[in-house]
């Protein structure tokens, strides 16, 4: 516990004065589906592979006209060609990044000393990040919002398809999948989608027609700019955000009788977005 | 953890023959919302005030023409009466019920000791919950799909306004509100609900025609049987329901490369609902 508080310590004297960065727009897809757009925040960091071939099959428009086929309640929303027909020039099973090794240039910021499923939890590049140092890995964790390729039991198997978490983190997936993304505006589009039966084949929803489309896929550096979004996100190693952090250790508040156990589950603190002024 | 082992042993011995349970019509809730139908089952032994007055509220038409008026993407959707001016013979400030006092006739079903926010997890009537031997409570805890009552910071000034978690659980929460139910069927519609700024006013939607709107709220046994959906839960302590728990206690699977620490989340294992055949 001492540990920790000094590790934490350690890092709030280092907080940046900046709260906001914004996404680099090579590394930003938007999507657009019938109820609005959603965008995604790429990865590159821990699956340049995973992240290469999607930019490359958003550029070639693979994803334009596909849809969200398999949407579990409380599970995932999983897109891309069901049919496995649609031709494309990047269908390369991809080798699982599942994790990346820790090196003396990792970046990660702890949080949790001790979290429920990793040893430690924090950020990395601005991502809900868990880290084992005795096995010297570090992974993306499947917090609401995450993206990765689905896959079959093959772990090197990811070719086009990919899902966005819409539930409770469904951890067990957590360094078995390869996150390469995180949804940073319009997660209430995918919350809406139209759902399958989780009961009959896997959630899958047969008749095309009931499936929620995906219109485009561009990345933000070809959307052109009057139609953009002017996104920020919240820099995790800013001020304001370790004092959402902290309050939420020390629940200091009035409106809390119960002050709970200090303990922050990394998947309730994603960064915040917000869309900034234009001028 | 041998006495984990020894707990969970113990448990499956008296595991119950039949997987699932139909809820009483007397304590559970039709909301009727523009998208479709919510299904809500009331939690008496553990909210009996909060059940009785939201009970009464619904009896009485109060929720009628109202709206989720709150919505924040991630956290809650809140309904009720944003203007706090609908009359009601209902409206008495309610006594806190955040947890309810361990006795020898407790049901809880232990899933998981030494949860990350709590002693133990398990089910209670097949609610999520928590217990703390030491200090002989036990509680509902917030999942997704968790239906408690709003409150100001006073504890007991819960009148009718009521939540729904649509994000990863809000584990600070437990202990601090009044959980009185959970949505068992058509959640789907509540996540599809539009969504205020979280970072105006509270994620206040300050236009009521922008708000998802509750065209009505019924008691199960007030809505003709013909309109009725033949729900049926899976019982916690049924054979199915310990399978699906060991199953993610193991990750007996070959899809799984890296097979986890054998702790269980609660909040991701809700009981099954389905709409059983009405012959």
């Amino acid at each position: 516990m001492k540990y920790a508080l000094l590790l934490f310590s350690l890092f709030i004297s280092s907080v940046q004065a900046s709260e906001w960065r914004t996404p680099d727009p090579e590394n930003t897809v938007y999507l657009e589906l019938e109820s609005g757009t959603v965008v995604i925040e790429l990865a590159p960091f821990v699956a340049p592979e995973h992240v290469k071939q999607f930019t490359s099959l958003v550029n070639e428009g693979f994803y334009d006209g596909l849809d969200f086929y398999r949407v579990i309640e409380g599970f995932v929303a999983q897109g891309g060609d069901m049919s496995g027909e649609k031709a494309s020039d990047f269908k390369t099973p991809l080798m699982a990044e599942f994790t990346r090794p820790l090196t003396g240039t990792s970046v990660f910021e702890l949080v949790q000393q001790d979290d429920f499923f990793a040893p430690q939890t924090g950020y990395l590049h601005g991502f809900q990040a868990g880290r084992a140092i005795i096995d010297a890995q570090e992974w993306l964790i499947h917090c609401p919002g995450v993206v990765a390729m689905a896959r079959s039991v093959d772990a090197n198997s990811a070719t086009t398809d990919f899902y966005v978490v819409i539930g409770q983190a469904p951890r067990h997936l957590d360094r078995n999948m390869s996150v390469f993304g995180r949804v940073i505006y319009g997660m209430e589009h995918i919350q809406g989608l139209p759902r399958g039966d989780a009961r009959v084949n896997s959630g899958v929803i047969e008749t095309p027609q009931h499936r929620g489309r995906i219109l485009t896929a561009r990345l933000a550096s070809k959307v052109p700019e009057t139609a953009r979004l002017n996104l920020q996100i919240q820099r995790t190693d800013s001020k304001a955000m370790q004092q959402r952090l902290e309050q939420g250790r020390s629940m200091d508040n009035p409106f809390f009788k119960y002050k709970g156990n200090g303990k922050l589950d990394i998947c309730y603190y994603p960064p915040r977005v917000r869309v900034a002024d234009s001028d």
